[in-house]
């Protein structure tokens, strides 16, 4: 093994989801990572049958999270780990992730982050405790054309941001059938190990992050409702949230996993006093800039343009024209991870070199469950304003 | 004079706005009738100096409504106009149309009816008690395609109705100058004349139309978020409601005339337990029909295509792939007002030969100004929920 | 009638075809003219039974053009028509119009102007000796954002042009069946009505005439191929020429009307040496704008914009949003004769006021005509290349 | 290391282009190989100075193809690399590959396979005698859509292959400037290194091939039409041929590397008797599928939809709407090529299991030279018809 390369270890993505897979793909899609031990499910057989599949050796396929953060903490330090991915179920994330943390290692781990406010603290200070990096998967922040938007927002491009409208639209819950184990996350539609929240965890997250990543915007008070229209389970699958933001900024967010013939359908416009820019995760590449009076410009992912901001630059791989999507996006996440963790082994006080720190933290990720949490309440409450601050002593 | 055409006077019109000059177009499109009057403007000289400019004989070229009313009332009935199209202040629609009505006209009026209640309810009684036509002109629901959409969820092609979303976006806004009078509308940021509603009046009542008339669905209760952001004036100009609809669908509109690049970009989607469908006006002559696990289904404009419903199909006037667009779907509301009056003056019952009356109506009228109502109600009290029956009586 | 509305008859039209009722429908659009006369079918009961639905004193619907023509040049100048408008079978286009020039009236024709050179070159000769207005109906280039292209050329803003790619696709053909009369112009199909070309008189011409309007080059040389797919006649309906244009640039034209899902799909893309642009007919408002590095421009019809040119502002009724299509770009065409015709009532010298003559006049036709002539015998002759100037004299 | 990795050579790469890169990320995408050795440059410091950037053992980085192939050979084969991946300049493919398969390895091969007839022949020779397996790069044909096409085909869904169109447009020759290096290729405006044909052979052979795997058809004989527009060489930077095929299909294609504002616009549509299809690279996941009278069916790219043909499946690796792009598509061939070494490696006699072998093969390479060859013989020649069997002997 190439002894430059970081060294990965996968707790869960052994069942039928398809989120494991593509977080190893991503891991080592730079060929800066590679996938050397697991514990990919809570049953150890299974975690051994996995690991010809994902190209680990069996000694290194685990039982149980604790099982793998122990025994590769007995290995030589060039040998052990460096970091952990964690895509379990939601309910086990805060404790995986504080135990892979005390134990020395980096964690990359799925969102929603934990299913309530509680473990996001914990998380929180455990991750504050022990310096390690810490990246929460909001791969969406990955596309370059999402981190130009950001840089073109900060750059003033569109002047005072206005209002903001993100909707995350799916339509799969209609393929559901009571009784029948889907193959895409059958934890997804169990309270207790998905978290109260359903649709609003897991795809209204990604939206709500989507919108903080671009705009840096935090909201001071939010109200939402809710619906269950499917019959697959009683959780939320339709929601539309209005957040007034910091400043004068109102923004609004939907999802939807019961939109018919929607299938990652992420999409965010952010119009602003000088200009609007909107941008479609099924269409990554291309990011929409408005200003009245003018022809509307679409912005080509393009890493030799004038045009494109240095961090969209970074994020690409390849000339325009030549698409690139989920896994590369997935990717840069992974790339911005592993900077910051060579950075922290380099010297105490990392330093990224003048690079833009983009990676979803743990803060984010405290925020998503915030946000969730007022989502929820706000709805039992009937639809009242709830503000941001509240309840998080 | 072709006898067999209707004449038409036109109130208002005459100023830098261009909506008169498209009442005209649309309401003779067709050649069903013919401009023949006007009281173009509240100054006489400036109505008569309008008269060329509309084809219309200087000696029908009044200086007021009641003018034109009690004028072309003297005329003999051959000669007189059959309808007045209200082209003017929102403020004034109510006292002209009541006027034109009980002096034996038909009336079609522009949207919004009228700028309060009181205004919108004397406006029922008067069409009541006169019998006479009566059309809003809420022309988007005009568009083949927006009632080929009516139909098919009448016909149950996508199941029951679950969540409707409604977006109209503008951004002219930008455009307006403090103490500059524009040239569209300028009557349109006073609140004496438009009204206490901003945009919320100006474009969210044409959203509000739009899902009423393809759903067929009414609001129990709906709460509302309005901003301010332009500097121009005071009304709103930015806003999104939440809607409980009959049944338990959910709606939400939202709409802005803020939003830098955005021209004209009304839209709708519609999720239903079996489809989903979709329209946008910039695009009118598609609609898009989802359903899970097939592929996107895009339904063009197509009079002789088998999946075409009745009313798209006497909705169009050309082939599929030469476009239609706005006049002829303004015009098809002209066509569907004038199949009444004729039917009217055929006999006192009229009978619409087993064709829909598609025409928005005094009744749709008061439900957008009862929308505008409880929408500017629930903003001012936090944007608590506002039951639709309310205020009603 | 107003007196100031110019009065026209139409030659044709009473059949099953559509393009009868659109030529009325453009002519009117704009109040600027009135039908009044017509010999809507070459049978004279047909021909009265059709003056109802034109809205026609019966006394005005002629059994014949020549019957037409004479009957109105008896009537007072006043009340005589002032321009036909010939929509009958190609091959009878040369002799009517020829008849109605010499006859005093203005001629609006139907394209492909005629079946062979022969009646092209005594048609182009009687437009020159008899000073009337001849426009033919090539209605594309009516389309603002068609002219808006044409001035973007002119002014430079692509630099030098390079290479035009122009396709117009449509699918009807395989609706066709053998014994069975379509309902869509019959004798379309019949090479002694149609003349020896099948689409690419329908349909090449069209584009031919578009890219020679918005460009304003002319081919030196062409070569062609064609194909017959369809089983319903001999005609071509699919073909492909490559054309040397004048200056260095290269062009190529292909028509189909055997693409199964193509409505009418007319587009064009002209690379020059500094940009270029892109447009598609069922797109109509907008026009795309790319140059290398930058982000790509959409123009929409704007007629308020700075970026809109003077003649795409002419063309436009409506602001930016509110959809213009088939008809206005149609009644584009006319607005233009008129002025034409217009000017030449008032002058002997006519002046359209600085205003450019768009209308696609004789000798644009006699090139289409010549087109269709150097297409049919490239083919016959194994594509050979053909000499623009080859077989003219 | 994984022993069960396949082992990667890659000759070639270590310049400024990006298509070195582009193939070690797609080798390795799927883990299921991985690089450890290279001939990065002709230049042996070169090579060893870019063996850190591709995460190879300097040991390992060879200053010659020559050497690479020589040394590694005498590594023990547990060692040694079973495959070279060949990214030089197109006029030494030929050398090189025959090389490497005489030496025992397999081969992967940038297209054009090689620059002359000569050349090509003595490839296909090679490999029929080695028996090892030579994949060309022709990328494209690994897009799931792209398989989808060339099933639904097969299957007859479109009924008989009328008509074909592809067009490859870029516009990135205008950014170069005469005497200065481009940092993309620089070989590539060099006739003795890219070989006589320019945008023909870059992307015209792309273009070739994607019809040919589509569509499974041969033409029979074709003319070309080059044009050399770009002041940078005198190599031709875009043409037109036009291809009579096997049966009675007629083809076309054209490329361009002077389109302002294309990126890289790589597209196809098909034309069949009872169904059309269209693709285009820029947004891979969505294949149009149109027929008279019926709405236009977007396929989107569905592993779980019924819709899918079992190609298409294999060749997705994330669910519908997360989209995949060109790596993954880059990694099909990849994927599809070890499936063939390792069928080899098992047997004697490879055995695909029943999975189509869809591999750009070295026929398909000499096809794509042959192309090259006559448009440059026809375009010499007038643009003639060129036999496609001619000069082959």
């Amino acid at each position: 093994m190439n002894p430059s390369k970081l060294k990965m270890g996968l707790i869960g993505g052994g069942g039928a989801g398809f989120i494991g897979r593509v977080h190893v793909t991503a891991a080592t899609l730079d060929r800066e990572a590679e996938l050397v031990a697991g514990a990919f499910s809570s049953s150890p057989e299974k975690s051994k049958r996995c690991s010809a599949e994902f190209s680990v050796s069996p000694a290194r396929a685990y039982g149980s999270y604790s099982d793998l953060l122990s025994s590769e903490n007995r290995l030589p330090s060039n040998d052990r780990i460096d970091f952990v991915t964690i895509a379990t179920p939601n309910h086990t994330h805060a404790d995986i992730a504080i135990c892979a943390l005390k134990s020395g290692f980096h964690v990359i781990c799925d969102k929603p982050m934990t299913t309530n406010l509680d473990d996001a603290r914990r998380l929180v200070e455990t991750v504050s405790e022990t310096g390690k990096v810490f990246v929460l998967s909001h791969n969406y922040s990955g596309y370059p054309m999402v981190r130009q938007a950001r840089e073109m927002i900060r750059n003033g491009e569109i002047g005072e941001v206005l209002a903001i409208r993100v909707a995350y639209k799916q339509g799969w819950m209609h393929g559901m059938q009571a009784g029948i184990t889907p193959n895409r996350g059958a934890w997804k539609s169990d309270p207790l190990k998905n978290g109260p929240a359903g649709s609003l965890g897991d795809v209204g997250t990604h939206a709500f992050h989507l919108l903080s990543f671009i705009t840096g915007l935090k909201p001071t008070a939010l109200m939402c409702k809710l619906k269950s229209f499917s019959s697959h389970h009683n959780l939320d699958d339709y929601g539309q949230a209005i957040m007034q933001m910091s400043g004068d900024t109102m923004a609004t967010v939907m999802w939807s996993q019961v939109s018919h013939g929607r299938l990652n359908d992420l999409s965010i416009q952010i119009d602003g006093s000088k200009g609007a820019l909107s941008w479609r995760q099924e269409s990554p590449n291309q990011l929409i800039f408005g200003q009245l009076g003018k022809p509307t410009m679409t912005y080509d992912r393009h890493p030799s343009a004038d045009y494109t901001t240095p961090d969209a630059k970074i994020a690409s791989r390849l000339p325009a024209g030549h698409p690139e999507a989920f896994f590369e996006a997935f990717a840069n996440l992974y790339r911005d991870a592993y900077r910051k963790m060579r950075c922290l082994t380099a010297s105490k006080e990392p330093q990224l070199d003048g690079v833009t720190d983009l990676c979803p933290s743990v803060w984010d990720g405290f925020d998503g469950v915030l946000f969730t949490h007022h989502c929820l309440n706000s709805n039992a409450r009937g639809c009242s304003w709830v503000n941001w601050c509240e309840d998080q002593e």
